[in-house]
């Protein structure tokens, strides 16, 4: 007989997985810190915003709302530069024409919830998870009114977040690995209505940044024609939050960094001094398992900071892991997850190193010139070898290539670009070295085997 | 008026801190999980003996026990290595016979305590600290009849050891990094008793080492005649503790690897059955403090792992340092936990590095005849030159030289070493390098400025 599931967690990842075991047979229970989103007014989470790419929607296919999610998504098609003398430049983020969807938090959210009741799951909302007993399976909450509650759980999946309660339970426990690291960078969200007649005051079908060096502003589109930006700043030090205290500061600091921003941000103080600051954390955690009673997925096990635009892709492809790998297994938990562990933490791993080194090219890397070069170069050898050359980017936002491919890639990836801008490159020497790259590729992506 | 200060663990470090602070006017309430050790038969800890070097005695004369210490310590002057083939080989520590001293940990401890009570300060047993609300400074117990309790703390120091209430309270908090990395090996502590007249087994006044790459036993002396030894080894793999289940597979290991030792061991079987396997963690937390209100030390700071015999020292280091701080500042307590948090946070992570690097140089390095080679070389250079060398031993073992002093030296010492070991040097070129070197140690024991 199916063991029955309990899933810590009702956010994105939790419900997916929620959506995913229910057609695979198995009777799911699913408990929500927070109160149903769809019917009280509370925020989404962490960002209003999400960014969906490959893995995102294959996980989406296997609970069979990829189409209703599509009519909802905006496209991306790549980077909308503002630099800071004013002009702007579009750098595509792939050679045919690829995307990357901006995807509002709270309406996948809703939908996943509701698909997942449709499904026969059963949802347990305020009840929040104060810690498990995890050789007995044993799962303590407590309610709104300061109730206690706990029960056995068969199998129990931690999908609750960044600061899972199941996590912090492995945590306890003799030769569990953990940590958790800060950004001295701190984020706020902050908004750009639409013009009175409904249109959108920029370039609807890109991800905008204004890249500062040590900080920066992006902007994502909505389908209300608003936009939605996010400040990157430090907390600390001569430009950071910890400055910007008074109205002035803020509307200076804008007019200096942001002049073409402000103009579009009517609402930006009131933004601002109302809408928190927001630190953003990474974690890692070993093992993501136990036995076969329990496993993390989704944040709760790999906790990264958001400037690939993979922390919810990450989540789904762990399940889309975990459900191919019921497949194969059947019903042997044993090996579902230690398998799911051994394949599944080093890249989680992986992504959370991908997601840190990208917040310096975000912010810094992509207003260089030289930086701009290579990314046509890269564009170029993508459309003439096809088969044999794939940036690290593309892997990442537009494949299955296991996350750990793609890091290990980066290296050879750079010395390919920089021995292509500096040496005298003949057709045949590059020939031979995006060849040298492939291989490259292929034997990473071999041990891997994902 | 003075701060009341509340210190939670009384522990080596707790205690040796509640002697210091109430020597100096302070009044201190000390809150312990066990069973008072002198009334009770408990254990006294995570081992039974250790060995204490220089920054321990200093920390000792503040509190004014170092004679009474001296009278039950057991000079240690270098490691007796027992080598494989059954040869064995001298190492001194240091050039002029400087030793490590072998001390009872239990025997420490209590006598801590006695004189902590005959101080003023009061310690309150059986007070097991569940969590910290560290923002209020409120402190929770719970009594082992399942009583809580709770205090508002003034002062609050959290000496509460590896898995700190303080500490889990303080990484609950934004913006606060932690880690927590166990070792794949384990340890069991083994016995040597003394023959029938009471004389030892072997030689009193050494730190006896089976170095065997991968693991080792290890063996010190004790006032009663016995060695205490300690195996580390794997706990899983090939050769490692998940093989050794059955007597006959233990008799086989320490026939094997340490037939001089297994001699000397008539109560193995009994020993290794009964005492339990042990982890060894590492553990980083930054800060150390928050605000005026309460700070770490010991290794609630930073839990390091046995090889280079620091722990205790480290931590008598940061009570010798909050006791320096206390006289700079008087009763400036921001003042005093932030310099101490900034000066003392660096010494603890090169600490924790320095006790992992020498578990390689005790289990494998040590038995190599280069490094018995390299050892006499320190030792001439050391004397021919005693103004400008000293071995990152030494800096460590006899000298109060900031460990992150210790740490950044290694290179150095490594490329001097090698230098001599290969080059053709002259007198004059070993000269110059050790010149080089020394300017190394000066410039980096400057920067640290501790």
């Amino acid at each position: 007989m199916a063991r029955s599931i309990t899933i810590l967690g009702a956010g994105l990842v939790g419900s997916l997985m929620s959506v995913i075991l229910s057609k695979k047979g198995y009777r799911v229970t699913m408990y929500e810190r927070r109160p149903d989103m769809r019917s009280a007014t509370i925020s989404a989470g962490r960002s209003i915003n999400l960014a969906m790419s490959a893995r995102g929607w294959k996980a989406l296919d296997l609970a069979g709302l990829r189409p209703e999610m599509e009519a909802l998504a905006i496209p991306m098609y790549g980077r909308y530069l503002h630099q800071p003398d004013g002009t702007s430049a579009f750098q595509p983020y792939g050679k045919n024409n690829e995307a990357i969807f901006s995807v509002s938090r709270g309406e996948l959210n809703k939908k996943l919830m509701t698909l997942a009741e449709k499904e026969g799951v059963k949802i347990h909302f305020e009840h929040r998870c104060t810690h498990v007993q995890v050789v007995k399976n044993e799962v303590h909450f407590e309610l709104p009114n300061g109730e206690k509650k706990e029960l056995n759980a068969d199998l129990l999946l931690g999908a609750d977040g960044a600061f899972s309660a199941l996590r912090s339970s492995y945590a306890m426990m003799e030769r569990v690995d953990a940590d958790q690291q800060y950004l001295a960078h701190g984020y706020k969200e902050l908004s750009i209505p639409p013009n009175a007649d409904g249109s959108m005051r920029m370039e609807r079908n890109a991800l905008h940044i204004w890249p500062r060096k040590n900080f920066m502003l992006i902007a994502l589109p909505n389908t209300d024609g608003t936009f939605t930006c996010t400040l990157f700043l430090p907390f600390e030090g001569e430009t950071s939050f910890a400055q910007l205290t008074t109205k002035a500061a803020v509307t200076t600091f804008f007019e200096t960094h942001f002049p073409d921003a402000i103009s579009l941000m009517p609402t930006l103080l009131e933004d601002f001094f109302q809408n928190p600051t927001s630190s953003l954390i990474t974690t890692h955690i070993k093992p993501w398992h136990f036995q076969d009673k329990s496993a993390l997925l989704g944040d709760a096990a790999h906790a990264i900071v958001p400037f690939y635009g993979q922390g919810m892709n990450a989540g789904f492809e762990d399940c889309t892991v975990l459900s191919s790998l019921m497949e194969k297994h059947g019903d042997d938990w044993t090996t579902i997850l230690n398998e799911y562990d051994q394949k599944r933490k080093p890249n989680g791993d992986a992504v959370a190193s991908l997601a840190l080194l990208n917040f310096v090219e975000m912010r810094d890397k992509v207003a260089d010139p030289s930086f701009l070069e290579r990314k046509k170069i890269e564009k170029e050898l993508g459309k003439k070898y096809p088969d044999q050359f794939i940036s690290v980017y593309e892997m990442v936002s537009f494949s299955h290539i296991p996350y750990r491919t793609a890091l290990g890639c980066i290296r050879a990836q750079d010395e390919l670009l920089e021995k292509i801008m500096k040496e005298e490159s003949t057709d045949e020497k590059i020939a031979q070295w995006v060849n040298q790259y492939h291989s490259t590729v292929q034997q990473l992506d071999f041990e891997d085997g994902n």
